[in-house]
């Protein structure tokens, strides 16, 4: 979708000098700093340059693949470009899952004399799902509105059954519905297995009416073999629910992934601060899922993240300051498929004095909200950020139980405090692992506020002393 | 799309009474009848019920296919049930095209020693396109921005080469930019072929940014086996417009359609006129694209004209009038492989005396303008539409040289007065021909207008004796 571009903010010089008020001594500088980087990521930042280049050059990134390798060498040669010096390229092993053939057709009842329509449904097998054989399954569909409805199905009750489970999540700009309802993507499939059935199909966790599935990763009970499992286009789900309603319907469900053994890496750079051992981490994750391009999930988080320390990079070299921290942008391998890299990451570096790590995972539309998790003694540097950021219509909250962003939660569990630049995800789940996640999705004015943005909070994030750790 | 319904119209009494004025004796009668057609058919339609069934049980109904047939029981069933009588099924021969395997992909450039980066291209086969081998074809892309820069190429020069035709449509409200552009779909790849392509892709004749390709006929020249041909949705045309910005790509496009010897039918029905031998025909195609599931194309338009014939046939029941002039309802057969059915009817009935023909083949979106092509003794009867149309938003012009729709075009070469009943287009190519043809996109106060109009106009042409035939 076209969206029209956001207008620029006018930033007038009186509301700045307010800012600057009764703040203590020094701020004044770091905060006029701030908004000098802010303003010129704003004018230009290099997010879209970058993420043009990644999506038609590298495209999707699917998790231990080769396209996945071709993105770390892609982010290596960024960091190179962007000035970022101590470039690391970190391994960890990955259970690697890539999709195979798949299709899925409405065959009628079973047993019905007249068989079916034939009706395809489009699907996209869900990340770590099982496989049927190569020639499919085909099994009677059993409804569920809901996840609770399947959580009240007898035991044993969906033997030899496709459990279907029709969910709807909702529209909503801080993506709130999509925490409520991801436990029908991620363990609906196990549960569904739990009562005897042999595949599962989800309506689709996403906000848009077109035939693109929404994929997604899935979680297996341990010690089990997965079934198949698959979500729905919405119109299909509801093309599925229909048919449903005037009677039995069965499914013919082909989908032939496969997992093997393999490996992701985390991909980092550094802007190095004036005193050593104390580290910002900002970041986005390299991989993607394979049916889209990577674009808004998650391309965009690495282009926002790499301009902005680009941004700083600039305004250090032109005004002749480092900031006092480190200052590390993180790219993150097989966040898709778990969480894998963000854990991979803070295991390795449980070591390191990370202050505040952050991470733009959500799209590419503006920052709305700053929140934060830091120690009591740095919620004036979030106070700070929150100056800065608002003549970019950002807001502040008093919310200091921000996650951060899915790779930085476990670094966040270790102690790290945690910055969230919150995007406005309204149509983030129209696009959300989809195969529409493409370029032409990005508006370049919201994506360089976001680069604004992050520019200037890891600026004052970086440029100060305070303690921002949690434990 | 969800799209937020539309109001129903508020018809003041005093307009309807106003409209009634200096019309010759016995207009008001037709045209106070005609408003009752109206007000019931708004109120509550049938066609809603009729379009869900339809595309919930048939579902898509590819030319010459059984799917195609299946659709052909349910119209004759669902003409039963509206009430008509004479109910017939023509059937006629048609090359019957059905897709096959389909993927392309972006491999590089030909011969570069990197290779590609394998990224996937959303593809549809066009109608009538021809093969490549099991196992594709990969060949060097060369680029034209229209199809008049590929008129221009010179004679041989697209040898061993894929032709790229990235021409751009408009939105617009009457579907004006599928006119000026459909040449491409139509006629580029059999001008490829002349100068030596392989295959053509052309980037979708579509409005929307979806990774669903448009789908769409093509004409081969006489005597050849057409190359393969395949429509790009618009962010793979962007994509790969962006990576031949950079350098020469090759594509691998597998496609595998096949065309046989088969058949296809129109039905009708009609409502018995006083007179016998002069008929009023609406209707619309029965026969749909295979990717989508023939909602708006053109499941609307066969629900839109058969429940307006059900509300004059209420109407006639409860008032205990009949029409002057036989209407018929007709469903049309593969009308998307190049107005075959529409051409086999004309033929097979050009010794009846058709007095007038229209067909609803625009989506499911409001009317919006009324225009003809009948004789200049029937323009008073089209002012009478105009006015009894007028309060459902719909706008008269002095446009007497309408097309009245695909079908309909061979009734009038062979003299049929037309009716056109000129429908919303703005969005109609977002989904035209496309996966997103589904049941979700249809607006259901916008589909009743249509009745609404359709049941009017028709009780006033067949309570009618102007002539309107223009040869």
């Amino acid at each position: 979708m076209r969206v029209p571009p956001m207008r620029r903010p006018f930033l007038p010089a009186l509301l700045l000098a307010a800012a600057f008020t009764a703040l203590p001594a020094g701020a004044a500088t770091r905060l006029e700093q701030a908004a000098v980087v802010r303003d010129a990521a704003l004018a230009k930042s290099e997010a879209w340059p970058m993420l043009a280049d990644l999506t038609t050059n590298v495209g999707q990134r699917l998790a231990g693949t080769e396209a996945e390798a071709r993105g770390r060498d892609w982010a290596v040669k960024a960091m190179k470009a962007a000035g970022l010096t101590n470039i690391k390229v970190e391994p960890f092993p990955l259970p690697v899952w890539t999709r195979g053939a798949e299709s899925a057709e409405i065959v009628g009842a079973a047993g019905a004399e007249t068989g079916g329509t034939g009706q395809k449904l489009a699907i996209a097998a869900l990340g770590y799902s099982g496989a049927t054989p190569p020639e499919g399954i085909t099994a009677p569909v059993v409804y569920f509105p809901d996840y609770a409805a399947l959580e009240a199905a007898a035991p044993g009750s969906l033997a030899g059954k496709i459990a279907f489970i029709d969910h709807r999540m909702m529209r909503a700009q801080d993506g709130s519905s999509y925490g409520t309802n991801g436990a029908v993507r991620r363990s609906g499939p196990a549960l569904a297995q739990s009562k005897g059935a042999v595949a599962t199909l989800i309506r689709s966790l996403g906000t848009d009416y077109h035939r693109n599935p929404h994929t997604g990763g899935t979680v297996a009970a341990p010690g089990t073999v997965p079934i198949p499992s698959a979500a729905l286009s919405l119109p299909d789900a509801e093309l599925l629910a229909r048919r449903l309603q005037a009677g039995p319907v069965s499914v013919k469900l082909v989908s032939t992934p496969m997992t093997r053994p393999g490996g992701s890496a985390n991909v980092s750079g550094e802007i190095p601060g004036r005193v050593p051992g104390e580290i910002v981490v900002i970041g986005g994750h390299l991989d993607s899922w394979d049916i889209g391009q990577g674009v808004i999930d998650d391309g965009a988080g690495m282009a926002i993240t790499l301009a902005a320390a680009k941004a700083i990079k600039d305004f250090g070299k032109d005004a002749g300051v480092q900031p006092r921290r480190t200052i590390r942008v993180v790219f993150w391998g097989a966040e898709e498929l778990g969480l894998i890299g963000g854990r991979a990451y803070a295991e390795a570096h449980k070591g390191e004095n990370i202050v505040l790590a952050g991470e733009s995972d959500f799209g590419a539309d503006r920052v709305w909200r700053v929140s934060s998790k830091v120690a009591e003694a740095g919620l004036p540097l979030v106070a700070e950020i929150g100056r800065v950021l608002a003549p970019l219509g950002v807001a502040p909250t008093r919310d200091n139980g921000a996650g951060g962003g899915p790779d930085v939660g476990a670094l966040g569990a270790l102690g790290a405090g945690i910055i969230d630049l919150e995007q406005d995800g309204t149509r983030y789940f129209d696009l959300h692992h989809t195969p529409d996640d493409t370029l032409d999705k990005v508006d370049r004015a919201q994506l360089d506020q976001n680069v604004a943005a992050w520019a200037a909070a890891t600026w004052l994030a970086a440029s100060d002393d305070r303690p921002l750790r949690t434990k």
